[in-house]
């Protein structure tokens, strides 16, 4: 089986147990990590532990990099093959959200590069696809970021994220929270940068991710026309730890990476 | 037929237009009104017709408020029988967005008191109902606010809403979007505040909006335990014109008035 076709398979089995365990959400166990609203359910852990075993199996060897359970450091071996994963991204939405945004997030790399992502989110059916230089897709059909070419008209998602980091992004923000011609915050970072690439926003910003945060829909994005990058205008780097994130539909890159802070 | 099996038969036939449309979304005419991105769709206007007519049939002589097509009159006559609609509350939404965060508001007010209102949020199939004293109920089940007692641990909807809003927003709710535990913007006002209903927000805030934006989901949130007055405690007055809003679960009401602007 190849990356992609593995990324497919496992995120068709895993959102079956998403669905079914948010069908009956009042029963699931919910703690929390460092922040109080720093969410983590079993479903998040269940959703991990079957990924990372199914990976072990199929590709022995691979560094395997994951959210949660301390899963999180990222290889010394830049060259390296590994999987990249957010069980699920949007927990608080999970737990408590009248719209289901969240998703689990798979992505493959190899040698610090991209190659295959996959985005699925379970309630909506929508499962996103993407193998470097093949293009993305949504449920099979190709994506294309939209062609809105200034702020004003704009539909901006600026996730806020947690209190730890939501001064940060508000001031980094400020600008375009002002002046964009529609905001939003899901608080999702699948949502936000999946959103950019079937053109339904114009853009993502974000001042401090981790790679599991955004690798996949950063390649779905990326395949479907859009760019992303740190707020300095430079590449992201996968091991490098929490980066900040601008996502456009390309067209706008260079004129929100001049209203960042 | 009573006013609250009016709009719940109503309802659920506009529904089905709005589903059908949605569906072909595509090919929807969209045109803007003032403001470049404040949206006016081909099926704003034909739920509104329709909703009209059918009031005009049931309960002629009775007073019609809505957003679009020069319909926005408040009557000068408090005393009046008046049914109060958003034909789509969350236009942008849905024409772009990946998830339709949008419903159709109705509510009826007799003496300058809701009396009833329903939201219909078409795509999700959820239908929200309340009428005074019999409470709030989402497809017939009973709903029931939040009991999160501090800003902290809130999730907490801003509504940024267009950019002529925006900085009043923002500074209204700076506090707030600093300090909430979760922030969320879906700049849909039947949306926030259906959410502090069925207990998935705790809060909405927004600075400035029209009767047909609330109507409906306050009396469906105070039917579910919440509590919605002006920025200043003061009670909302729906034939007023435009008005700041705090609606909460109650518990959070006093806290979250002392934090706006």
């Amino acid at each position: 089986m190849t990356e992609p076709e593995f990324i497919k398979a496992l995120l068709e089995d895993l959102s079956g147990y998403v669905r079914e365990r948010y069908g009956d959400r009042a029963s699931v166990e919910v703690g929390s990590k460092k922040e109080p609203n720093d969410l983590l359910t079993e479903v998040d852990v269940e959703v991990q532990r079957r990924a990372m075993e199914r990976i072990r199996q199929e590709f022995p060897g691979d560094v395997f990099v994951a959210e949660e359970e301390g899963m999180h450091q990222t290889p010394d071996d830049a060259s390296c093959r590994a999987w990249i994963m957010d069980p699920i991204d949007g927990t608080q939405n999970f737990v408590r959200g009248l719209f289901p945004a969240f998703g689990i997030s798979l992505a493959f790399v190899n040698s610090g590069s991209l190659q295959a992502g996959g985005v699925s989110m379970p309630m909506t059916g929508d499962l996103f696809l993407a193998e470097r230089g093949k293009g993305a897709f949504r449920n099979g059909e190709r994506l294309k970021v939209s062609d809105v070419d200034s702020l004003g008209y704009a539909r901006v998602e600026v996730d806020l994220g947690p209190p730890s980091i939501r001064e940060r992004n508000l001031k980094a923000a400020a600008n375009i929270l002002r002046d964009g011609g529609q905001i939003r915050c899901h608080c999702a970072a699948v949502v936000g940068i999946c959103s950019v690439a079937t053109g339904d926003m114009d853009a993502y910003v974000h001042a401090r991710l981790s790679p599991w945060d955004y690798a996949a829909s950063v390649l779905i994005c990326e395949e479907a026309g859009g760019k992303a990058t740190c707020f300095d205008g430079k590449p992201l780097d996968l091991f490098a730890g929490t980066t900040s994130i601008l996502v456009t539909n390309g067209v706008l890159h260079r004129e929100l990476l001049s209203e960042l802070a």
